[in-house]
């Protein structure tokens, strides 16, 4: 790896893409398109994904097998699920050489900056916990795409191994792929995410569940629903494995957030039942002015 | 009006458009382009709008002049607010002609078609409520078009004024411009609509005001927010006035649908809280279930 002062462009020799699916292909690939990375090695669960990637110029070295895959990596993303990162970071240690730099993709930060933190203490390797705000339905080596974090953020969440250099280059790299990087600490993006992306899967799993599971005399409540329900259970087609590991990795976050959002639902259900039209609209008002007033989407 | 025994195209005389706007623009020029009317009159609060609509070809006639309005008027649709649909009848009464079918598009109907019921009682008016399921943010004649129906379902919800004629010339007028026509009692329209579309609006606005009002050592959650975010909020930048008029018109059926909401939340609050990965796993199995298999959207 070369030098990567501000402004120099950070070149890694060699790139270990751990999960070669939307965020792991699609950052290989806008690293390559940008010269940041000379090889990408790409490793995973299974064989056709990863041929996948190989044919689509994602990767150069599609393998299953963890020790070879980690030798010579100058920086590794674990871009798996929140569950697995840690586990995958357990199956390349020792493998890894000496100051490697090892960073992440998941949306929870806390509990993986700790247990990494505690794996990597006396490794030599560096962590350097990141979570690029960007995603789709779709997964997989062939839903990669190079401009896929062009315009978003990212979060970088530094914990007690990331060196100054290791945060710098996986800053950089970031924001050469795109992206506009902010770091802060751990609690503090698991506070937001929970507000801004756990706690809207929630509700759209819960809102399907108590219109789809109602019964009336004509049938099913969701043949009659129009755009805004659709908008408001579109994730709800998520992978339910998936949501469950992220509820449990940001347990304390999430239900923190939940409460505050039935605290708002309930403060609505008052005004409803008193019949105050005055704060209804001044309600809704509020909730108009965040939504135009200046947020993304 | 001509006959419409089933098969034949109903012909409109004269159709009165009460609020030339989204819904009232859209049904004319459909009806029009199809030949279903011969004369459309347009009548609503603002002269501006109006001009619009008659610059577009929506309308014949333009008139801020009730009593002009309703002369010859065979059919008229009331595309107003859910609160100015029996203001709007009570100023048309007496200008009407003998005979006349009122119908309405608003997206409430037990509290419309009871009041309606009562106005027109010795009337010799015929009320048939109906609720076209069709809506964008875009609001105003400049928003109407011809194809906004196609596709999308209308429900009708007879009362005591609606005649088998009555309720057979509203069918077949939204069939023919493009709608599938489900006829229902007001109040399982009503319950459909608070759990498909009411409670919806409700959870975007309790969601933008829990994270819009969330503080963090990073400012606003709201810069963090990706695209889940974005679709669960989208109609929270609907008009405020509006909605408290349809909470407050369609109130018991939304109190019911928040508190089944809320058992569905909180379900999933406790998995979270007893770490019950299994519970959660198939909580989020069955939404999936719901949202990919065969609903709309």
């Amino acid at each position: 790896m070369s030098g990567h002062a501000s402004g120099e462009r950070p070149v890694v020799e060699t790139l270990l893409v751990v999960g070669v699916g939307l965020i792991g292909g699609s950052f290989a690939l806008a690293a390559r398109e940008r010269g940041l990375v000379r090889k990408v090695v790409g490793v995973g669960r299974t064989r056709a994904n990863l041929e996948l990637a190989a044919r689509r110029g994602i990767i150069d070295v599609a393998t299953l097998d963890w020790a070879q895959a980690g030798k010579g990596a100058a920086l590794v993303l674990l871009a798996v699920p929140v569950n697995s990162v840690v586990p995958s970071a357990k199956k390349l240690l020792g493998c890894l050489p000496e100051g490697a730099v090892v960073t992440d993709a998941g949306s929870v930060k806390g509990t993986i900056v700790q247990e990494m933190d505690e794996l990597l203490r006396d490794s030599g390797l560096r962590f350097v916990g990141a979570h690029p705000i960007a995603g789709t339905e779709r997964s997989g080596a062939g839903a990669a795409e190079a401009d896929l974090f062009v315009g978003k953020r990212c979060v970088i969440t530094p914990g007690a191994t990331s060196s100054p250099e290791a945060i710098a280059l996986v800053r950089g790299l970031w924001e050469r792929v795109g992206m506009e990087v902010v770091e802060m600490p751990a609690r503090v993006h698991d506070r937001i995410l929970a507000l801004v992306s756990h706690l809207p899967h929630m509700l759209a799993f819960a809102l399907i569940e108590a219109a789809g599971f109602a019964h009336t005399e004509v049938g099913s409540p969701l043949g009659f629903a129009g755009t805004s329900f659709a908008d408001a259970t579109r994730v709800a087609a998520s992978p339910g494995e998936m949501w469950r590991d992220i509820c449990l990795a940001n347990r304390d976050e999430l239900l923190k957030a939940i409460d505050e959002f039935i605290g708002r639902l309930n403060e609505i259900r008052r005004n409803i039942d008193e019949k105050d039209a005055a704060g209804l609209e001044k309600l809704f008002a509020a909730a108009r002015a965040l939504k135009t007033g200046g947020m993304h989407g």
